[in-house]
Order: structure tokens, then sequence, then C-alpha cells
């Protein structure tokens, strides 16, 4: 792998990141991380290892073939399923082992598990996390048009073969339950649903995967989209010994800046000598509202120019992964996947993969279940997990700080509403909020949008 | 405890029963147990142990107070919290240890890892299972009146003190999401939700349970509530060196007993000298349309009194456990309660816990996931599951037999609608169907039924 495809080198960076637009967000709400224990309390108990934390089952899957052409010839003799662009996005995330170790879309007995217990069983005993269901939907039609065959060939929009899905298993697809039991509600308007699930087939179709080649989007951010196993590359030829893992999501501020120095400085404490971030934004599937992933790297990108961030210390790359937005549930499989990628740290915030309630005037989920179902899940003890401290502007001092409580009125919580209203409106947040370059961006990717009839803001296609 | 509490000494007893009315169900669907593989493939893979199977933690929870006198005088000086008729069967379930090692209502931990993970982790790092969550829900008054105080009496519908809450927790009760996750719907009409959820408060409160005294009914049907500690005393007293239990909600009939026989002769062939069955009718809260707990116990009394069962090997007792009729994930709790009252084999059907869909022309739960999801679910590793083998029938023959697929056209499947039409329109089921003096209990029940204006049976309030 070469070294251009490190963030790093492109970016000379400095300042810090996370995705959960958590703690700036509602200004009406009182934090409350302090109030939760997580299951550690790690910076205490906690001994200092060295070397990169184990793939779940012990080995990461890597589902790519040896021969790529002998594949192909294969392919063309089977029945064929036509993949979305999310399927083809989970057939990335599976091939690369981000799921290990999950080897192909589910059949019925691991769909049921991630269902009802968000973990499978291996057959020493022992659980992995999986939180939500990998699957792959099929309609009457294809059902039938695959009769009795084993395999199928899995196509691309364009009829050319990804993979082939082997020892194939054929069920039900239980839409209301797959919902309820992932999302917690079954309202009309969540996102993945309405994207993914609402006018899917039937059937969901699991079976073992064989990719022919790697998944490729041509791009220009194919640089930054490393496997698991080139992060773990990475992350040993820097000699890292404790790895922290940002997921990603929205434009980085600096109070994300301060959590990050302030984390790295405790582990340097606890003993570790080469902590090493993992700054790391989803890329795929994204709600329409959401700043599409290539304008978030260029705000990642000026964020870091800016140089709040050692280059020796972070890599930033990006999650292959769509977004359910699926709080509790969600958020384990974004810490799951970490653990995949060499990640013994997880930083969660308020609201991990939260969103308001599709028709009531409220979250969606409690803000602080994230955290709590996260140190509790079956399969992530390993996980050392690192709850936000709430930072807010501190307008005593003119910048991002860790909220005080005793004197709760010299801080300013900006939420993600207000940082979208001011940047569409050109106008500038509080000096210290993010830095000119980020903030630039930003009010870029809102002026491109073209408001529509109602004047209401057209958004451009997520990435 | 008097030897007449057990049901043998007054249920000279011969025929045998089982809850789930399932495998007589709908006659359009072809029974599909043979297709599906129990995670131990027992039969075959199982040694013979002695002993009965420990209770889940290591030890039965007992929640009765010593000093019973000592505590109401204590409860006097409390704030109150009423207790519904289906709090007051929690109580009871709580207090003889069936959700062990549950001391209590649940604190938010708990409730959270029961919807997410269907399962509690103790402090050893090892799980029981726990998936109906076992809650007390307050409105915002109460949780005023109950300010800062670290307990609170919990008193009956007379005011009568029940039992100290003690180092309570309150935390919001996230209604939508505890339905979707318990249910995997939140369609309009689920009995339990519609009972207990929908208008109960906003906050759910946790604790310790101290129980006064313990919980009584004054039914007639005391003697045959056994607690679990009775029911192991029972089983030993017996040298039971086997126990396998049947949940049931229904009358029985002769396909029942049919399975019960063939099961023990099963357990008997493989080594086992003393299997006991555990007929174990549920006695909390049904829904409306179910036949009402003391109709059922007149019933099974007759039809034991027909002699199909031997008295020597059969234990009769009631279930106190409220009915959620939240199919796969209920029926972990139905197999985890009776593993505390030492079970180590379960007996499950068709569509366990299942129900009609209450607004969608379908059942409510895939038919199967029951037995699939109850073969895979933490915590119940050291229970033996074993699925329904599916009788009917067989009208060649005239009595119950196992299905045999080579000669589908002699089977008769009864399913639940038409056996309560036969009987609510006083005809006769097929001869062998079920035993006269039982069918006649059956037919008398639904004589007592007042049909209301609208020519519909208005149905006799649960037991």
């Amino acid at each position: 792998m070469a070294s251009a495809i490190f963030v790093q080198s492109s970016f000379p960076s400095k300042s810090l990141s996370e995705s959960l637009n958590t703690h700036f967000f509602p200004s009406f709400k009182l934090p409350v991380s302090l109030s939760f224990k997580p299951r550690t309390a790690f910076w205490k108990r906690l001994s200092v290892r060295a070397g990169l934390i184990e793939p779940d089952g012990g080995k990461l899957v890597d589902l790519h073939v040896a021969e790529p052409e002998l594949k192909k010839r294969e392919a063309a003799s089977l029945p064929r399923v036509k993949l979305t662009r999310i399927d083809l996005q989970w057939v990335h995330v599976l091939s690369e082992g981000w799921a290990s170790p999950l080897a192909g879309f589910m059949r019925e007995s691991e769909f049921l598990q991630t269902l009802h217990f968000n973990s499978l069983r291996l057959d020493d005993g022992s659980f992995v996390n999986m939180s939500v269901p990998i699957v792959l939907a099929i309609g009457d039609s294809q059902k039938e048009m695959i009769g009795a065959s084993n395999k199928v060939t899995l196509v691309d929009s364009d009829d050319n073969p990804v993979a082939i899905l082997t020892d194939i298993e054929i069920y039900k697809h239980p839409k209301e339950e797959r919902i309820a039991r992932t999302w917690g509600t079954t309202a009309p308007g969540l996102p993945y649903v309405e994207e993914t699930i609402t006018n899917a087939g039937n059937w969901l179709i699991g079976g073992d995967l064989e990719v022919i080649e790697p998944i490729k989007y041509h791009d220009g951010l194919d640089r930054f989209r490393l496997s698991p196993v080139e992060l773990r590359q990475e992350f040993e030829r820097r000699n890292a010994d404790a790895v922290f893992a940002f997921q990603l999501r929205n434009p980085v501020h600096n109070g994300h800046a301060l959590l990050m120095t302030d984390t790295r400085r405790r582990l340097l404490e606890m003993g570790y000598k080469n902590p090493i971030l993992l700054l790391h934004p989803l890329g795929g599937y994204t709600k329409a509202d959401d700043v599409p992933l290539s304008w978030r790297m260029k705000q990642h990108e000026k964020v870091l120019e800016d140089g709040v961030l050692d280059p020796e210390t972070t890599v930033v790359s990006i999650f292959p992964s769509p977004m359910h937005y699926a709080g509790p549930t969600e958020v384990q499989w974004h810490a799951k996947a970490r653990i995949n990628a060499g990640a013994n740290f997880y930083i969660v915030g308020r609201d991990p993969a939260g969103m308001g309630h599709p028709i009531e005037k409220r979250d969606l989920y409690d803000a602080d279940h994230g955290k709590k179902v996260l140190s509790m899940a079956p399969g992530l003890e390993r996980l050392n997990i690192l709850p936000f401290r709430v930072a807010a502007y501190d307008q005593t001092e003119g910048k991002m700080a860790f909220f005080d409580p005793s004197r709760a009125q010299d801080f300013l919580f900006i939420s993600g509403t207000k940082m979208r209203t001011l940047a569409k409106n050109k106008e500038n947040p509080p000096n210290g909020f993010m830095c000119p370059g980020g903030w630039k961006v930003l009010v870029e990717y809102y002026d491109s949008l073209t408001p529509s009839d109602n004047g209401r803001i057209q958004e451009a296609v997520p990435a």
C-alpha cells in the first residue's frame, strides 16, 4: 500500500474530529455524561498492553478471490441478482472483513441472532457483537429465477459481476419485525428503511461471498478507503500500542479537537507510549440532509491543515459502511467494525447514530442509551469505551472547552441546526469554534445547494 | 409443603398436555419442524446426568422477608405505589425466584440489556437469559410524590402493603421502543401492550424487592401454585434425573398426550431412569379470548382423570407469570423460568407465545422462529430444547398420531378456531381428539358466556 493513501501525508494536520455531532446539539439539554459509569471505569483499571487487538473470531475475513478471471467465467453462468448502491457498499464492508467473522450476507440463523441478541455465537460458545442485519433482499420473481441453484452472481448497476454468493439460503424478509427490532420504532420516515427496506423484496438471500475484485468508487476518494488489513499494517508500522477510534459523520470542530487531544494525553498518562488516532468518517449511505462525504473530506482536510493534530499520530481513513441511524443498536456496529480495524479504544458521544423521531417532536433515542448499551454489549468486552466529555464554547475564554457545570452560564452550546443555519447564511460562528478554512468549506457546500421552489434547500445527493 | 398441593394427588391422571395450540393450528400450513436442527441434536449428543439443573446465577432468589411485621411497620412510613393486578403477578414471579437472579423490578441497566440482548451479564462475565422486561411503571405525580426517597411501599388494590422496593432508580419509560423491541411490531391491538403499557406512566421504577408475605389469590387454585423451591423439592423427593417442562395456555388434547408419552419414552431410551413431567399452565394475565385459568384447570383435571398420564411421573402446577404474546422473545422467558424451577428439558411447539397480527391478516411471527431463537438464545445453553413433533388426527386410525407426510391425506389438522367453534356449538370433535370429560368442560365454558348484542361471544374475564 502506497503511503499516499494515508491522509496524514496529504493532510498536514493539527485539528481533531468526531462524528456524533452530539455534545453540541440541543442546547436545552444538560450534559449528563458524568453520571454514567462505563463498565470498565477504564482509566483506573486498564493495564497497558502491547500489540493490536485481535479481530473478532481471531482472524480477519478477506472475501476476495485468488483468481478473478476464473470466477468471472463461473459468474457468467449463474443466475444474477442486481445490487443497489447500498448493497454494493455492504459487499465492500463484508469483503474486507469489517464484519469478521461474517463471511457473506446473513443466513436466517445469523439474521435472527442479530435481531434478538445483537450478537452471534461462535462454535466455541463465545459471542461476537453483530447488531445490524447485513442482508440482501430479493423479490418473488428473482427467487423463482434462482430456483434450485446453489449460487448466484451479484452484479452492479452496469451488470458487471461483482461477486458470487455461494451455498445460498433464501428465507422470508420479515420487514416490520426487522425494522421494529433494529430501530425500536416502525414510524414512517426512517431514512435507511425508506431507502432499502420499504420497497425491497419479500425474501432475503444469505450465503458466503466470493468477491471478484476489490470494490472501488472512482470518486477521487478511494485512496482514503483503507481496509482493516491496511489499517492494521499502518498501525503496526507506526508501532502503535493503543488505537483510539472516532466515528465521524459530520463536519469537525475544535470541541472534537479538544477531546482528541485530551484523550491522547490521558492515554499517555496511563503509560501508553504511542497512542494512534483513527479518524474514521463514515463513507457509505447517509441521509439527504447530512453533509456529503466529498464535502466532509474537504472540510476535514482544511481542519487538519490548520495543524491541530500531529500527522505522526493520526490516521484518517474512510469507513465504507452505510448508515442506519439506528442509535444504540447501530453504535455497536460502529464499534465492532473498529475492533476489526485494530482499535482498542472507542469514543462515544451523546446520542450516537441518533436522529430526530421521524414523526414526533423528540429525539428518537434517549441520548444516554447509546453509550450505556455499548458498555454492556456482548462481544465488545475487549473494547474500551470512552464516553465523551461534554465540550462547549466557553465565552470567557473564547474557545471550546470542557463544560464546567459550576459556571454553566459561561458556556454556549452550538447545535447542529444552529451551525447549519449560520453556514447557510454565510455567517461566522464564534471565534475558536472551527478553523476558518474548515468553516469556509461548509459555507461553500451550502452555497452549492440550489434552493427549491418552496424555499427549502435542495440537498445534494449523499455520497 | 403439604403433598395435597401437588396435582397428581388430586388429579389421578393419564392424559397429557401442552399450551401452544400450535401443531393443530392452521390446517393450510405444512408442518416444518423436521427441517430445523436444534443446536444440540440432543437425542444423540446428550449424556445422562443426575441431579437437577442449577438455577440461573447459581442460587434461587427468594425475596420474602424474614420479619413481616417489622416490614409492615416500615412500609407504613414510605411513599406508596399502587400495583395493578398484573404488577402484582410480577411481584409474585419475582418473589419466588422464577426470574433469578433478578431481585426486583428492573433498573435501567437490566431493562436495556433485556431489550437489546435478551440477556443479563453477571459479574463473572457469564450471561443469563432475560427476554421480557419486568418493570414497574409510575406516572409523573407518583414520581414527584416519591421525591428523594430511596424506598417505596408497593400496595395492592386494597392499599395493603405487599412489598418494599429498595435502592430505587426511576428512569424514563420509552414505551414505543419497549414495544417495538419486545414484540417486533408497534401495531395497535397487542393485548399486553393495551393492558399494561399504553396507559401506563412515563417512568419506570426499579429496585430490590422485599416481599412482606407470599402472594396468594384465594381463588381455590393457590394450592397449585408451587414455587420453584417447592417444585425442586418435589422433583428431588421423586428422585427425578430429568425434568421436562410443558408451558400450557390452552385446553389439552390427545395430541399433547401422545407427545408427552413419546418424550418420556425417548428420555428412558437415552438412559434416564426417572424423567418427570412438569405440566405447567400459565396462570397470570391472558387475553380475553383465551380460556380462563379456572376453566383450564377444570379441563386439565378431567383430562388427567382419564388416566393417560402416570401420577408418579407428573407434576401439575401453575406458572404465575402474565402472558406477553411476544412470540420468539417471550418463549425464552417461558424456558428460562423453567430452568429455575428445575427443568432441564423444554418442549417447544409451532409459533410459541404467538398470535395473529393485530391488524394484518397473518400470524404475527414466523411459526418456526420461536424454536430457532430458543435454540440460539444466550443463557439457555444448559437447557435441552425439544421441538414438537407434529401430531394430527389420523382418520385411518381414529386417533391422534404423529403426522406422516407420505400419507398426508389421512390426517386432519384441527385448528384452535375449529376446536372453539365446535365447543361453542356443542358439537363433538372426532373421537379420540380429546377425552369426553375434558371436552365437556370446554363446552360448559363456552355455554357460560353470554352472547352480547352484536352476536359475538362475551368472553369471561381472564383468570
